[in-house]
């Protein structure tokens, strides 16, 4: 047993309530170390009599470890709890003093869960994993009443250059969502649409108006109606880390400097504000002096920013908030904006920005969940760039499971690019067979998937701005197959409950081999879903219960299993998808 | 180099700020493994006008792990960083995507502290490290006004039972606030005050109103004016998480049941209230039917006792708060609990009751502090028990200097017994070089330590009830030697900044061998402490600067260094305390 690769620490993601009787235990160990790992188990006052051993199974593996989980359901909602390690004839105990090689025999020394207080209970909306997401940057997307046009409006379907603009708006999206619907995606998340002079809207000049450029408060409230009416969410982009130049309190700011009335709603490191060297004397975001940092912490900044977050879910009924930059404002704000927003509505979806490790935010305090930028890395490295061998990918998406509570990982963002990355199919080197097996895991994994606008019919794109091209809806000029591939998925996804499930095994991952295949389950139902990331076409054999399997988008009808092995023919950079018919 | 052994995630105890300009930067390898670990570190923004490469030193070991720690200070608040392994030849990084064997070209895949929000960042009061506390159980300290005495009140001195009386009161601590002052201590902890049924006073009945028996609010509040006279802090226990049986609301519960208007204020699993084999059909603390807990989550409970919290400070001048059960009450209310109270004085002391890991709680929105258990489990091992060797002891310091934020550690309680536990003498066997070895310790260690009334003039006592027996103010009946001892490390620790200082170094801790050497500095300020927890004498030769040091405790004058080796001889169970002169 290598004792120093096992760790546990009370909370976060190694002990948490997933719901208000539940609690999961977890403990890491050494990959391929233990035979068998068992949770010791009990009330604190009433040990003798309830005491229990639940076993524990190996729920992630990744390159270095393996991630045991129990659930368990305290009887008078607290718990005391330590591990037992056996390997071979040996055992050993781990309790929060540290290893014993003897069974303990009270629970004075073991770790604890004191009590599991509702309202400490991490409860995502429960719609979010149902939810198949669509972003819209407005001003590329569709272009429905050009009356709005900012002046020196381009051509639709000219080059993006940093300060362009083609006319996009909510009128462009409501005229749409018939195309939207058959689609299939069911939520939409909207960067910034606010009034503010860019256009791509995060340097935020009024928060309380849609920028005029792409319609009125009315229209936005329209819009949502609509889209309620057709089950689509609607998700906007919250620019609270920082405001832009033309907000009035920093117009104030700069005119009157110290003497401003809003002086210390920014962090002004020295009057008057100017940029050296190009770096501004205040905060901002980055060191661009038109995105001034907003002092989260000021109460009359907090009072607007607050007014803001409630008025556009209570008054135009948006379904959550996407934050801008989540991870630069202080966690006290974020916590009272929960506060206020669940307050009107429950239901609605926190999803901040983070690009990096979130387990800070996603304690149910704060966030229901990030831009799960770590997936996309790992997809990416498998699918697109092939730096991941079929095992790589699959210890990546491991560590991933490991990482957070699992109703985090339940409304997980899963997307494969946005406004801020080169597009997935530009990423793939223009493969689109690349693209599809990237588009295939995204759709098959728990957590909710984005597409970005146009991604399914074909569009590519660098970085930005050559990433934010206005939208092709000449069917003249979208890839038909592709677009066909993403309708098809997205209704798989929406029809089987495994395909959203928590429940993901990989019988096939294994190094120096790009194949991968993995077994998606959630009561009766079964998936096995293979992909070859690779250029050479490959045979496996897979366990599976005999019985028929449909091919459920190859079009390669049903096979029968005899021997408890399904045999997959995968060509070069191909796919398959087999559902147990029984 | 052992990669499973090596732990690092941002934040908690980790990655964390330390002011509002300083990070901490935090990194577990295993023991004995690396020859030198470096963080790189840089803004993100402007990295490579930024990126530096910082070595880090290891601030504490244990049984498996070092811990290595360096201090940045961001140039714009915000870090991205790395880590650079080196063992011999061998080069590795960690980043938070992984192990790399190349240095990482540029911080995209490194780990990174968004920004300092100077309200996220921990600041426990500054008068804390210097404060010794002192724990005062009322009923039992002093009678200074008989008047007040509970009905069938028994003579002082008697034997404590679970529910006798001896009519200790707020008079007797005021009256005897000269001995306190001549002891030393500057801060006292008072066992629970409020109106409550119980000699404890654990089952609150009223929170706003100081128990007859004791005295008066008024009184409470001289009490207060006349300790701050004297330099001397008081806290408070507040009961939180439950009530006592005779709490209005819970009269009124168990009158009117689920019609009472406080039916919500509890926890009722199922009506009516009753006990069905020791089971409250309620939650309570424990199983004890007269202590019902609180639904903190209820507006109405969490109105009233935001205002009890505020009351004692804000009207009666208390310096803080001892919680008691704090892990068993929601999060939430002890974010708005710390608001409320360092609202009316940021110079308030929260210290929580919890007796196991207590991270979730230290993050700076919540407790100061905890009641250091683990400190007092890992004493007590060593020098009470002997189930510690000298290497056993260093490493359970180890791991708690790792365990925690160092502002934490700064304010930590440091306690040796309480009211919860059988005395320190008794503890250790009645053995008094044995107790003055813990206090030693305990009296040259950062945090804040405290002494349970009594202990200091020798008086012993199993687990409650008796260790709750009366003060011994007979000056023939105290240990004259011990109160001389207690006052002379208590005057030491008040004079020399190094014996609170954060910078501990055990000079000498071996296995199988119960003696200990540790180094306490502070800028040129060197104490050199070492203690022998066995009962066979022993000589010791640690590394010294070369001059006079002085022997600061035991009244063996000052001894020369040469040849940079001090030379301890230690009795059995003996000890020494040398200051360098220079």
């Amino acid at each position: 047993m290598l004792l120093e690769a096992i760790y546990h620490r009370p909370k976060q993601n190694w002990s948490y309530a997933y719901d208000r009787s539940t609690l999961h235990l977890r403990i890491r160990t050494k990959k391929a170390d233990m035979d068998a790992v068992q949770a010791i188990v009990g009330d604190k006052y009433a040990w003798d009599d309830t005491k229990q051993t639940v076993p524990m199974r190996i729920f992630a593996t990744d390159a270095m470890f393996d991630y045991w989980e129990a659930a368990v359901e305290p009887p008078f909602r607290r718990l005391r709890y330590a591990f037992q390690l056996e390997k071979g004839k040996k055992k050993l105990w781990l309790t929060e003093s540290g290893f014993v090689t003897a069974p303990p025999a009270d629970c004075l020394t073991f770790f604890d869960y004191p009590f599991i207080n509702p309202v400490d209970v991490f409860q995502p909306p429960a719609w979010v994993k149902e939810a198949v997401f669509y972003q819209i940057f407005p001003e590329r997307f569709a272009n429905g009443d050009s009356s709005l046009d900012p002046e020196h409006v381009e051509p639709w379907g000219g080059k993006p250059t940093p300060k362009n603009f083609f006319g996009g708006d909510l009128q462009g999206v409501i005229d749409h969502l018939d195309y939207l619907a058959e689609l299939g995606v069911n939520a939409i998340y909207f960067t910034p649409v606010f009034e503010a002079t860019t256009n791509h809207k995060y340097d935020t000049q009024d928060y309380l108006k849609i920028d005029p450029h792409f319609g009125t408060n009315e229209l936005m409230k329209q819009l949502v109606e609509v889209c309620r009416k057709r089950g689509i969410r609607v998700l906007l982009d919250a620019v609270f880390n920082h405001a832009g130049a033309t907000f009035p309190p920093f117009l104030d700011v700069q005119e009157k400097g110290a003497d401003s009335k809003y002086a210390g709603w920014f962090h002004v490191r020295e009057w008057p504000l100017r940029v050296e060297d190009g770096i501004p004397t205040y905060d901002t975001f980055a060191f661009e002096p038109i995105m001034p940092k907003l002092n989260t912490e000021h109460p009359e900044v907090k009072e607007y920013l607050l007014k803001v977050a409630r008025y556009w879910v209570e008054e135009i009924g948006i379904d959550g908030w996407r934050l801008d930059v989540a991870n630069e404002v202080d966690h006290h704000f974020w916590r009272e904006f929960r506060k206020t927003v669940k307050d009107v509505n429950p239901d609605a979806y926190i999803l901040g920005e983070i690009w990096h490790d979130s387990m800070m935010w996603l304690e149910g305090d704060q966030f229901d969940a990030v831009m799960n930028y770590p997936f996309t890395n790992a997809v990416l490295d498998y699918a697109a760039y092939g730096k991941l061998d079929g095992r790589g990918f699959a210890n990546a998406i491991g560590t991933q499971l490991a990482n957070y509570p699992q109703q985090a990982t339940e409304v997980a963002f899963n997307l494969l690019d946005s406004h801020d990355t080169p597009r997935l199919l530009t990423i793939c080197g223009g493969e689109e067979r690349r693209m599809k097996l990237a588009a295939l895991f995204q759709m098959t994994y728990p957590g909710t998937p984005c597409i970005y606008y146009g991604d399914e019919v074909g569009m590519s794109g660098a970085g930005d701005p050559d990433c934010r091209q206005c939208m092709v809806w000449d069917e003249e000029q979208q890839n038909g197959d592709l677009l066909k591939f993403y309708r098809a998925l997205i209704a798989l996804r929406k029809q089987h409950a495994s395909l959203r499930s928590m429940d993901i095994v990989f019988l096939h991952a294994a190094e120096k081999d790009a194949a991968i295949v993995y077994e998606r389950r959630s009561g009766d139902e079964v998936f096995i879903i293979a992909m070859n990331a690779g250029s050479r076409p490959r045979n496996l054999d897979v366990p599976a219960a005999n019985g028929e399997w449909q091919d459920m988008i190859g079009g390669g009808g049903k096979t029968q299993v005899k021997g408890r092995q399904l045999s997959i023919a995968l060509g070069s950079l191909g796919f398959a998808v087999y559902k147990y018919v029984g």
